[in-house]
Order: structure tokens, then sequence, then C-alpha cells
């Protein structure tokens, strides 16, 4: 028996909205689109970003906010860039509304209609177009925390929606070699935080030139892999070159008062995050979290009987007080049975339930049930179960890291033909590791097959092989998969 | 000598940009309305944000995120509402753009229009309308920090801009009691926060009923005086009764198992109050900041001779290593004069600021500027300093907020006649307390001095007199005021 009625191997796409349902993550709403993100999916989201926003901070980037709007002229004046984004846009044309008959219309329209941030490399460079002067005011690092619109056809929680929260650092520097440097400094940061943190099976790498962020030079990604074997890109980091600075005149005088454009990096992470946890440790009980994001170390569920509630309760609480300095501790007092309580925990990923009954007051005992490690029970000694809940705490995100390496490293292919590729992937999802030569051609070959470049990954064999869509010689490795 | 250019007594319009402009806190963008929050401003905001999130969780309030769109035929459903927002709302009413000629233009028009949230109670409440099913549901009670966009068309940076950032609490209850009484508590919260953190003037108190949040049944409102003499409504927090259950369906079953209506509240506060405090503390030497909002406490200027600069440099890590565990503090290292880093550090209101060079290393001791005593210098022992930081802090604020109280407290007065309350704004700005019978007659008449019924405060003198407009008797006290 499963807490879920859909497992991940019989429909992995219904098991995924099924573990967001029963964990209460998040809900479509009346906006085509546009999520509502739920209490407990969102207390998720504050810990990404405190752990972000902290290391950011650690490595000197400081916090502000741009507009929420983009003037459409404004967005033209990076010909790429707004190619890239300009069929999922969200317009503003007007700026009231005007009762017309019983129906409220739009009116007041606007000269210039506004785009919704898709993302704010244009509004940020005008900004900084402003602030730099001299080469003294470099480097200009800011990060800020917003919502952006990307207008979606088709969409699916926290993977792909109209609106998404992230984070999107902005740098501008005096030299490439330094803007270089710092998109790939926050591509190491994405590294750590999605592989160290939360655990996911990553393959960092740069994209393809024809599948970079719209405008920049060089796109370095984080591909996870999800328990279905497809790729979730999961954060990007891009080196902008001086595309950017010259589409909104980010200009400094240099230390010979030559004036110069400014080199540019961005980065960001989103909300997209919490669908990769999921899809990378929940299981058929539901979520499964590791500590660090998780609202949740350890849960209380008291077991009551009447005539020991008041010793169950106030044992409860010792628990609980011992507990709250070495961890994050909730006692379910709700008005439910103990066995509804229990499941609902197991369902929304807490590493540690705790059943506490008459007999754990009486033996001085924690009885509890260990998330990671396939609903496995245990009875410590209390002052046992206090002493070792960090320890606990390390080795349930072990388990969790090494059930989805053991997972995913079955699911990593090397292939040499585009036949073998064929082959593979009529029967499985997973990555392929293959020779490209980085040309154009055949690439509408992969397409066909659903599949794409996900990254020509940081790690090379080095080893010259033939080219699998042009049987070009070539030294280069790339990972293929299908992805969302 | 002072360090801006313009005195708050001669044009406080001027010198509040000139505060803003010099301390970097803020600035106006490229887009009609909407400003930039400079990183040292955004500082500011996330200390705010951070001890009034940790108010309302520590009160049972949780996070969420909801759609940042609303569809104009869901706004449509609370007459009143609508009616109070309709003119200055953000219209999405296409979703890409398209080339047509050279130029892009809106395509993809959409069915439905879509509004740029101004306030969330109706997506919330649709939201609400989903979760609650029975009074075990109840309350619900969750916090939102987003941007919401109000279309201004004279703005004032913080204070009015099309955009601006802020929580909005929404809470659902089962009974009339409970609502009311979280929106008074929750009043009380932002008493505390705007009083007693950010050290401003209040007068606290209820909205009169032509003034109420559009579909509220009572507005709570914190008043703050500027120096000026001028009000600003500084957070406010609206007991809504069944209005928003009702046009967004809250409906659940009650003990006894019949359908209610549910009670809502909803409370805001935004970044309008970092005008609050530059208009409350600021100087004519510029920006003043209360500890608990300062991102610095104490910053150090290096001053710098070859011959020692390694001794002094060395002896200035010393005193922000022994300061850190007990305060903010930064140690100014760019490369600039002393003099020009005093006055950018005295222009961003930094509680202290210590110049530091051979002759306190040789003495063992710290030379300072108390930024609130009037640039008053001291010097004080090494030891002596570290061990009175946090007393020297709290001195700071009692000074800010001694200073602002002497000076608003002879700006209130105490007004029988109409005429009287004439002569008095005649010649001056304030806070005038006078009776009112709570009728709408004669309320242009205020409009025509260009002030308004700020509030019925909290308390009230409870001796009867005669409405300064009607002449009825009353023992109703109100404050009238110019505002922002």
């Amino acid at each position: 028996m499963s807490a879920l009625t859909v497992k991940r191997d019989e429909n992995f796409s219904e098991w995924y909205q099924e573990v967001i349902l029963k964990a209460d993550l998040a809900e479509n709403s009346d906006v085509r689109g546009c999520m509502v993100i739920k209490p407990y999916g969102y207390s998720i989201w504050e810990r990404m970003q405190r752990i972000l926003d902290d290391k950011f901070k650690e490595l000197g980037h400081l916090n502000a906010y741009f507009p929420l709007f983009i003037p459409v002229d404004l967005f033209e004046k990076e010909a790429e860039h707004v190619a890239g984004f300009a069929k999922e846009m969200a317009i503003v044309t007007h700026h009231k509304l005007e009762k017309v008959g019983d129906k409220l219309v739009p009116a007041g329209k606007l000269e210039v209609p506004l785009a919704v941030r898709p993302t704010s490399e244009m509004i940020i460079g005008k900004a900084y177009s402003r602030w730099i002067k001299s080469y003294r005011d470099l480097p200009i690092m800011v990060n800020q925390w917003a919502n952006v619109v990307r207008w979606e056809m088709r969409t699916r929680l926290f993977l792909r929606t109209s609106e998404f929260l992230w984070q999107e650092g902005h740098t501008a520097h005096a030299t490439e070699e330094e803007a270089i440097n710092e998109s790939k400094r926050m591509h190491e940061v994405y590294k750590w935080f999605i592989k160290d943190v939360l655990k996911m099976y990553t393959i960092p790498g740069k994209k393809p030139d024809y599948d970079r962020f719209a405008g920049a030079i060089e796109t370095y990604t984080v591909e996870a892999m999800m328990q279905d074997g497809k790729a979730l890109q999961s954060a990007t980091s891009h080196y902008l070159g001086q595309n950017f600075a010259k589409a909104t005149n980010i200009q400094f005088q240099d230390k010979d008062g030559k004036q110069q454009y400014a080199y540019t990096t961005s980065w960001g992470a989103s909300t997209r995050l919490i669908g990769g946890l999921i899809m990378s440790h929940a299981d058929d009980d539901g979520l499964n979290l590791p500590s660090e994001v998780a609202p949740y170390h350890v849960v209380i569920v008291p077991v009551l009987r009447v005539q020991s509630s008041a010793e169950v309760l106030s044992y409860c609480e010792k628990l609980k007080t011992l507990l709250d300095s070495k961890c994050r501790v909730l006692i379910d007092v709700k008005n439910d049975t103990p066995q509804n309580k229990k499941w609902n925990w197991i369902r929304k990923g807490v590493p540690f339930i705790c059943e506490i009954g008459q007999r754990e007051q009486e033996n001085n005992t924690v009885f509890f049930t260990k998330r990671a490690n396939s609903l496995e029970k245990e009875t410590l000694l209390f002052d046992e179960f206090i002493y070792k809940i960090n320890e606990l705490i390390s080795i349930h995100d072990e388990v969790l890291a090494t059930k989805l390496n053991d997972k995913c490293n079955s699911m990593i292919i090397n292939v040499e033909t585009f036949d073998e590729m064929v082959e593979y992937f009529k029967n499985n999802s997973g990555f392929v590791k293959a020779k490209w030569a980085g040309l154009p051609d055949g690439l509408a070959k992969l397409e066909d097959l659903s599949v794409s470049i996900r990254c020509i990954p940081q790690e090379q064999c080095r080893s010259l092989g033939m080219c699998i869509l042009t049987g070009t010689e070539t030294a280069q490795d790339v990972i293929i998969a299908k992805s969302y």
C-alpha cells in the first residue's frame, strides 16, 4: 500500500500532480497559467531563498528592486533578445477600466505599451547606464527577487507557469575576464545549491550555441536528471559580453580616460526548483524533502488516550523543547486521528514522524518513522533520540542522495552512433552521452525524437570520436535527453 | 553648513528628493511612475520585512503567493471594491508582440482582460473559497509579500508610485468577533512597528466611513505626522465583514451543519514606510535611521597616512571584529578621501561614524560622530566604545524619537470652531483635533482647505462639544490635517 493513488512508474505526470495536491504545495488559479503557491509550498521556497540570498550576499551581491514593466520600445533595442521573448509576453495597453453599458472595459490607452517583465536585462541595463560613469563604479553586483511573466500555453505547476517567482542577478564589469569569471562563479553557486543542498542529480555544463539565453554569448546550465530520466534545466548563468551594455548604453571611462562598454552577466533560479525537488526525491508515498529546505525535520504526533493525555502531551512538549535548538519541530495538535496525521506528514515529506503515546511516555522512548528509508520504524530512548537527531538528519539526506544517484546512474549511457541512440530512446528515458561536432546539421533529427542537446558537460572525456549527427571527428561530449 | 543644498524649512519637497538622492535610496525609472529601489534603500526595506515577517509568523500567519493578474470579470463582483480601483489599474490585453512593418505591436488579444493586482482580496478570496469547506478549516491566516500596481498620474518616490512593494495579510474566520479582533490585533502590530521600531510619531485610529478601504466595514489606520506637519497614512488594517466572502463565495459548514459565509480581514504596509521614515527623521544633513532598520550601526572610516596605514587598518579590523557580535559594522575601504566618506555616511544616516587614524591607534581610542545628536563628536577608549555600543545605539534611538516628538507635539492643536481651524491652516501645518458628528454635511469645506479627516483617534477625550462642520453636539474627536 502507498499513500498516493498513482505510482510514479505507472504515470509519472499524474503522480507528480498528486504529490503536489497531497502535500498541499500549490494549485492552479482562476487565471490561466498562473499558480497559487500554498503555505507549505511557499515555506520550501522561503528556505531556498534564504540559503541562496545568504550565499549571494556573502559573495558581495546586494539586493535591489526594478520596475515590473518594460516599455516595448526599450525591449526592441536588443534584437535577438526581443525575438526570444516576443511570443510569450503579457502586454499592458491601458491604465484604467471604464463602464460601458454594464460592463467594465479597458480605457486610458497607453502611448507606448508596456511588457510585463519576462526577465530584466533591459530595464536593469538602463539603470546601470545611469549608475556607471567610471571604472571606479565597477563592478556592480545586484540581485533582485521578483515575479516574472512568460505567457505559456501548456502549463504545469512549478515547471512551467505564466507567472513564476525567481531571483535574477545582474552584474557589470570593466573587463571581459572579470565578467566571464563572475558568470562561472555563479554557475558554481548553483551547482553547489542544487547538488549539495537540494541533493539533486546534476550534470553541469554549457548550452550549445543555438540554445543560449536570447542575447547571451555563453549560457552555463545545471541540468538535473529527474526520476523518469528527463532533464530539467534547473538554473542558468549567462555571460552577456557587451551585447546588453550596447543595447542599454552602459558605458564607463576606463583608467586611460577612454569610453568603454561594460561587460555584463545575468543568472537566475526560480520556483521551478520546487518541481525539480519533487521529481527528484518524491516517491509513491508522496514528497521527500532534503533537510535544508524542509519546513520541519521532526513532527510529533501525540497518540492520546483519555486517562493519560496530560502526561503524554507534556512528554511531547518536553521532547519538542529539547529538540528546538537542534532542528525544526512541530507538535501536530490538530483535531484528527493519529493515523491521519502521520500519513499527512508522510505525504508532506517530513524526515521524522514521531508517534508518542502512553507506552513511549512510560518507557521514556521515542517511536518514529524514517521517511527516506521506506518508512522504516525505530524506537530510541528519549535522550538518545535527542542526542542523535542531527546525525539522523544527516543520514536522511544521504539516503535521499544515494537513492537518487543509484537510480540516475543507471539511466546514463554512452552512445556511439545515431541508430544506437534511436534504439535507446525507443524503450528508455535517460541521459545519453555522445559526441557532437557542434555543427547545425542534423539537429532536426533530434527534434523528431523529442530529445535535445541538454548541455556540453563540464567534465569532458577528451577522447576523439565520431559526431553522431554528422560523422565528423570530434572530441566534444554532449548530453542528449528528453526534457521538461 | 549642512550636507544637503536644500533645507527642510525652506522647501520640504525638494529637500525630500535630495535626501533620497544623496543617500542613494531610489530613483525614477524609464517607466512612468515606477521607481528603482537602489541597494541601500532596498536593504532598509529588507530589514522592515524581516521584522514584520517574524512578528506575523509569531502570531500564526503563514506566507503564500497568489497570481499577479486578476481577470476583470472577477474584479467586477464586488461593486464598491472595483469602483474604488477602476480608475488606476494597469490592464493586460494581449499576450505577445508581433512585427508589423519594423515595429512590434501587441498581438494575441485576451478574451478577458487581466488587471494587474492593485490589491488581492478578490483573487485570494477565490482561493479561500476552494480551501474552506468546514469550520474546522478556519481561521485561515495568510500573508503575501508582493508588488502591486495602482496607476498614478503624479508620483513621488516611495510615497506614491504606480508600482510598489508591500505585504498584504488576508484572514478568514468563522465569527464576526474573531475577524474584528484579528483586524484590531494587526492594527496593534502596525502601531508597535511604526512607533516603537521606526520611532515615528503616530496617531492610531479608525477612518471615517466615507474614507474606508473600498469594500471594508471598518478601516483602522496609523496616521503618522511628518516633520512638515502633514499626515502620512502609514499602514491600514481592514475588517471586511462578509462582503468579500459573498463576492468570492467563501462558505463553510458551521458546527450545526449550516452553510455560512466567512468573515474576512486584510491588512497591509508598503515601501511607503521608507518615505515616512525619511520625512520623520531626516534633517538638513540627510537621512537618519532608527537602529532596527539601519543597514549599518557603525561605519569605520580609516584615515591613512603612508607611514602608519598597516597599523591603522589592523586597528580598524580589530574594532570591527569586536563590534561584530553586538551590531552591524562596515569598514569603508573605498578609494576616496576620509572626509568624503564620512559625509557620505552622514547623508546615509548611519548612527555612528568612526574616523580612525594614527592618533586613535596610538592612544587606543575611538573618535566618532553621533549622527542623531547634530553630528556631535566624542572620543572614547577602545574598550569603552565596544562596551558601550549597545547603550549608545539605544540613546541614538531615543534622541531620534525625542526630537521628532518635540517637533510634532508642537504641531497638534485643539480647535473648537471651523473658523479657528481656517485660521490655523492659513499659517500652519499640523494635526488639528476637533469634534465631528460623523455627518456627511460640510465635508466639501474641508476639501477647499486641502485638508481631510485623517482618523477618529483611538484615544478619545469623551467630553461633549460642537461639531466643527455642522454645529451638532457630539463627543467624537477627529484628527484633521493635510496629507500625503
